[in-house]
């Protein structure tokens, strides 16, 4: 996976990102100065991703941190800060949460020394998530060379996270193990993620891929070309309930017409135990331009009345199995995801 | 509707049609001068919509003809090529066979005499389209008064078609009767027919609308916002099977989870029971730089391998009824359309 870019990366106390607005066509690294510019970088999906995003928050806590004086209380602001930059995606509240743990069971430290601890921190989530989707690639490999014709959506791809992914770490691993594997691309409107990002990740890890707009999906599983649709998660509640890019809802109620296996895949800091079910988990809304636009194209008239939520709930009945670092969770969630991580985490 | 441009429109023996790829921006009509441009302008989408289509190439097929020496040979000739430009919706070959038909009943006259004759047959076919407009609308706008909630695809508007549309039609009427009707328009990838005219011209008529990225249809669903799916169709098999624009057989699925009524809506020239089944509906697969491309814009890595069939099929059993200018036709529709459709136009 050397030739996918790295989207998170921490270099001598630098936090550099990669630019994944301007993929496929320009690989731009931004270096984040200040904690506003981190906050920027989230709401703007220079980094996307749920894991990803987690991770850059954990390393952008610490960006221009002053630490000689209440260092505390301006984390804490920090924390609240970052928090809000997006609603839907668990794992940022949860990275910050885990940093704010961090620093206040340090309450010995100080200055440089609060400052190394915490970043030693962060890159135990960093190298944690690296695992974890190891993890998730070879629990999910065997299930991709029983079904090799996938169908995915969006990016949870090496992009999204570390290392190789969450849906497309079942894919890599798979692959690597000479299974033919071919993915469908939903191109994943609004923002382009699958055409963008997942197309040409696939594309520079050779793995056959066909690019189709959101909604050929039906007719490509009526042509009985998808074994399979497997999508990463922003957030899954209790009981299986799975927020992710809107479109996913989509797909799942297709599988279950024609009998498709559909497939959740994510670390365990996705899975969040304190929302019991879909309901509870908030939608993010974004601007209306970015459906009247299509890239700086505007396609609509200007003024036309618009719905962008970003995310959608898929109720977890309609969810075959959620491929994590600690196996392959299977119905029913509310106890299979009770029992294998207890704590919530 | 007067706020709407004519799609095509016959002018002193001119063709002029309105260039649809250039909407909503441009209003930009075209003269077309030869049969050619005429053949150009039906593969380039400047005129689509399955009824507009076949009026356009009726019209068309008088542009420059020269009916001084063997007019049949000619006509043949020209009836072939046009026939070839677009090979799913129907009406343009059900069209074109009609002004053949009507020439080769015609060989008592010759010269300009046959020339009017033809010209007098395309005139009726746009009035006969017009006239079944209305029918739709006044048949469809109480169903339209239940669900005032509706969700389109595509465009099946003024735009498609001429007057009132297919599926917008009972819409519009509904609207002129007072009814409350809201209107989620899909955008409709790749060429984004959705927000470009379906978004456009309810806008003109004052009808209330909000445009949706095409996988958001299970979202609103879910959230209790649409209460029927209304269509038009490119060719209905004598078993009700609905060749449409790709994406909907995803929405029709999406209904039958919900159990949200899914209605289709055309004339009788898109029903075509010659055609027992819709695996016999040819399915046009075009350009992979529509996907890869927006415009000017390139979405994709150049290179992706895409697929892009412009239609699906929409099994008959997922269709709650077929709204047209005979009335609405319930399942079974091998019997109902055989009963209401005798002749098969």
């Amino acid at each position: 996976m050397s030739a996918v870019p790295m989207a998170v990366s921490w270099e001598s106390g630098q936090l550099i990102l990669l630019d994944q607005t301007r993929l496929p066509h320009e690989e731009i690294l931004v270096v984040c100065e200040t904690i506003e510019s981190v906050y920027t970088a989230i709401t703007s999906l220079q980094v996307r991703g749920a894991p990803a995003i987690g991770i850059a928050a954990a390393y952008g806590l610490l960006v221009g941190l002053d630490v000689t004086d209440d260092p505390m209380a301006r984390l804490k602001a920090r924390v609240d800060y970052l928090a809000s930059a997006r609603p839907t995606a668990v794992n940022l509240a949860w990275a910050l949460s885990r940093m704010l743990n961090c620093a206040m069971t340090s309450t010995d430290l100080s200055g440089t020394q609060l400052f190394q601890r915490l970043e030693l921190e962060a890159i135990a989530i960093h190298a944690e998530d690296r695992l974890a989707c190891q993890a998730i690639g070879a629990a999910g490999a065997p299930i991709v060379a029983r079904y090799p014709n996938v169908l995915t959506h969006c990016n949870a791809g090496a992009l999204a996270v570390s290392a190789l992914g969450t849906a497309l770490a079942p894919i890599y691993v798979a692959a690597a193990q000479g299974v033919a594997v071919h993915v469908f691309v939903d191109e994943t409107r609004p923002l382009l993620q699958g055409a963008r990002l997942t197309a040409f990740e696939l594309g520079r890890a050779g793995v056959h891929r066909t690019l189709i707009t959101d909604n050929m999906a039906a007719h490509v599983m009526a042509c009985g070309q998808v074994d399979m649709v497997l999508v990463g998660a922003d957030r899954v509640a209790a009981n299986g309930d799975t927020a992710n890019k809107i479109g996913t809802l989509n797909l799942a109620i297709l599988c279950a017409y024609y009998q498709i296996p559909f497939y959740v895949a994510c670390p365990a800091s996705t899975i969040d135990r304190q929302t019991p079910a879909g309901e509870q988990i908030p939608i993010e809304q974004r601007h209306a331009d970015e459906v009247r636009y299509f890239g700086e194209h505007l396609v609509a008239e200007a003024n036309t009345p618009v719905f962008n939520p970003a995310f959608d709930i898929t109720p977890g009945e309609l969810v075959t199995g959620i491929i994590t670092d600690r196996g392959v969770m299977l119905p029913p969630y509310k106890t299979s995801l009770a029992r294998v991580f207890p704590d919530g985490a």
